[in-house]
C-alpha cells in the first residue's frame, strides 16, 4: 500500500469512529437500526477524507475536521436514501436499499434524521467560522435537492441538451465535492485564496468523477466494475455520451438510439446477461463510437482533472497536498 | 381586534415577508412550485410569532429575530409535508396535499429543500449565539423526526400506555414550540434563566395545544371547528383520550372501544355523516364521559396552561410578555 492510500485510510478511520459515536443516540428503534444500516454500507468515504485532507493541506488538524467529514458523508447518505425511494432503486451497493428493506416511511424518516444528525455533528466543529462552515453545507444541501429535481424532470423531458446534463451533475454531485474541499479549508484556516482552490479542486474533480461514472458504464472491464456492462443503457438514464451522441448523430442514428437507450416496460423481462440485451449495448457502444462521444468524454475527464490538479498547485507544498493530487490520480484510474 | 390580537398580527406579517424572500430562489419548477404551494397555506403561525415575541420578551427586537420566525416555520411545514406522505393525507388545511397534488417525488423533494431553506433563513440572523442556536434548531428536527417514528410505531401497536403517547407528543409538538421560545430567549439576549423560562413556557403550552386538539376533536362545535366531529374515532387515531379510556374501562368496555374506534377498511364507504359513523361516535363518547378521560384531559390542558403562564412570571414585565400570555389564553380558549 502507498504512503498515499496509508493516509487516506487514516484519515477514513477517523471519520468511521465519528459516525459510529452518533449511533449511540436513542432513536426509536427501526429508525436507530435504519441510520446503522445505510452508515454501516460504508463505501469509501471520498468526501469524507476529502475534508481531513483538505483541512490539512492549509495548516490544520484533520482531528479538527472530522466532525466535518462525518456531516458531509451523512448529507451525501441522506441523498443516496432519499433519491433510491425517488429512482424505485431496488438495491444500493449490493444491499436491498432502505424503503425496499423495510418501507417507505422509514426511508423517508431515515433520511430526515441523517441529515438533522449530519448538522449535529457539523455543530461540533470548533471554529470562529462555524457560521460560514454551516452556510456553506446549507448551499451544498439545497444544491443537491435542486440537482435531484433536474434529474428528475430530464426523465420526463425528451429534448436534455449535453449542456444542461452538465449543470445538473454539476449539481448533484460536483457541488458536494466542492463543499467538502472548502469546508476543509474554512476550518484548517485557510486565507480565501486557499479556500476557492480547495473548492476549485473539489469541483472539476467532482465533475471528472460523474463522467467518468457514465464511460465506465460502457468501458470498463465487467468483473472489476461490479456491474453489468451498459446497465445505463438499459435502464435508458440519460448520461453524457447519450445526450451527446443525440445531438451528433444523423437523423436515422438517432431515431437508433431512442429505440435502442430506453427502459424495459414495467413487468418485462430484463435480463442484462441476455444475448438481446448484449446485442443492444453492443449496437449503441458502436454508435457512441462512430460519432467519438466516448473519446470526448475521455478528454472532458482529462481536463477537469487537470485543471483540479492546478488547483492544487495555489496550495503550499505538503503532504497532504500529495495526497489530495494522488486522490484525483486514481479516480481517474479508477475501474470502479 | 384586542391589541395584543393586532400585536400578534404585526409580527405574522414581518415573518410573511421573510417567507416570501426565500421564494425567488430559481429552483427547477416543480420545486419552486411546490414550496410556493406550500407556504401559501398560511395557518397562523403561531410558532413564528412566538419567536419574535419570545425575543422581545427578554429586551430584544422583533426585526432580529424574523429569520429564526421563518426557519421555524419551514421546519414546521417541512415536517408537515413529509408527515402527510407517511400518513397517507389526502388533505391539508382544505387543499390536496403536495404528494397528492404532484407525487410523491416532489413531496420529498420539496421537504427536504423546506429544511434547507429552514437552516439558510436561520444563518441569517445575526447574534453572537449563532452556535447554540443552530444547535436549538437541531435538536428540535432530531426530535421531531423521533416523535413521527414513535407516532408511526404506535400505529401498529395496540398496547400504547398513556403515558407513551405523552413522551410522543412532548416529541412531536411540545418540544418544538419549546424550541421556538427558546431561539426567541437566545437571539434576543435573554439570560439562561429567561431562555430556560421560555422553554419552560413553549414546552407546557405544546403540551396543552395539543391535548387540546384530541379534545376539539369530540367536544367542539362541528361549524366552528370546520372539520367532521369524532374524525379521530372514525379513523382510529390513538390519541389520549382513547389510550386513557382504555387503560380505566372494564374488560367488556375496552373491547367495545377496540371494536368503536378503528379505520374503516380500505375501499369501505366511510361517510363521516352517515347515521352509523355519528352512531360509533356517539357510543365512543358517551365511554370516555362514563370514565371520565375527557375531565382529565380538560384537567391536564388547564394544568399544563397554568404551569405556561407560571413561567412568564419569570421574565421582566414587558408588552411583549402579556401577549405570550394572551396567546396562552386565547390557544385554551380556542375552538378550532
Amino acid at each position: 500500500m502507498s504512503i498515499h492510500a496509508r493516509r487516506h485510510n487514516a484519515r477514513r478511520l477517523l471519520v468511521e469512529r465519528r459516525l459510529r459515536a452518533l449511533l449511540h443516540r436513542s432513536h426509536p428503534r427501526d429508525l436507530r437500526e435504519g441510520c446503522r444500516y445505510v452508515l454501516a454500507a460504508g463505501g469509501k468515504r471520498v468526501r469524507s477524507v476529502l475534508v481531513l485532507l483538505a483541512a490539512e493541506a492549509v495548516g490544520g488538524s484533520a482531528r479538527a475536521a472530522a466532525d466535518a467529514g462525518a456531516a458531509v458523508e451523512l448529507l451525501h447518505n441522506f441523498t443516496l436514501v432519499h433519491d433510491d425511494v425517488m429512482d424505485h432503486a431496488d438495491t444500493r451497493r449490493g444491499r436491498p436499499t432502505v424503503h425496499r428493506r423495510w418501507d417507505l416511511n422509514t426511508a423517508l424518516l431515515v433520511g430526515d434524521v441523517l441529515l438533522g444528525l449530519g448538522y449535529d455533528r457539523l455543530l461540533r466543529t470548533r471554529s470562529p467560522r462555524i457560521a460560514s462552515i454551516l452556510r456553506v453545507y446549507t448551499e451544498g444541501l439545497l444544491e443537491v435537492c435542486e440537482g435531484q429535481a433536474l434529474d428528475l424532470e430530464f426523465e420526463r423531458r425528451d429534448d436534455v441538451r449535453p449542456g444542461e446534463y452538465f449543470r445538473m451533475i454539476e449539481m448533484k454531485t460536483a457541488r458536494l465535492i466542492a463543499m467538502s474541499a472548502e469546508l476543509g479549508g474554512l476550518i484548517g484556516g485557510g486565507t480565501a485564496r486557499e479556500v476557492a482552490a480547495l473548492r476549485t479542486f473539489g469541483f472539476r474533480l467532482g465533475r471528472a468523477f460523474q463522467l467518468q461514472d457514465d464511460l465506465l458504464d460502457v468501458v470498463a472491464e465487467e468483473e472489476a466494475f461490479g456491474k453489468v456492462i451498459g446497465g445505463d443503457i438499459l435502464e435508458g438514464k440519460k448520461t453524457y455520451l447519450f445526450l451527446r451522441a443525440l445531438q451528433e448523430a444523423s437523423a436515422r442514428d438517432r431515431a437508433a438510439l431512442r429505440r435502442l437507450v430506453r427502459k424495459a416496460p414495467a413487468g418485462a423481462p430484463r435480463n442484462p446477461r441476455s444475448r438481446a440485451s448484449r446485442a443492444r449495448v453492443a449496437a449503441v457502444t458502436a454508435l457512441y463510437r462512430r460519432y467519438g462521444v466516448m473519446a470526448a468524454a475521455e478528454r472532458a475527464v482529462q481536463r477537469d482533472t487537470a485543471a483540479a490538479v492546478r488547483a492544487l498547485e495555489r496550495l503550499p507544498d505538503t503532504p497532504a497536498r500529495a495526497t489530495l493530487r494522488w486522490l484525483a490520480a486514481s479516480l481517474l484510474r479508477r475501474s470502479s
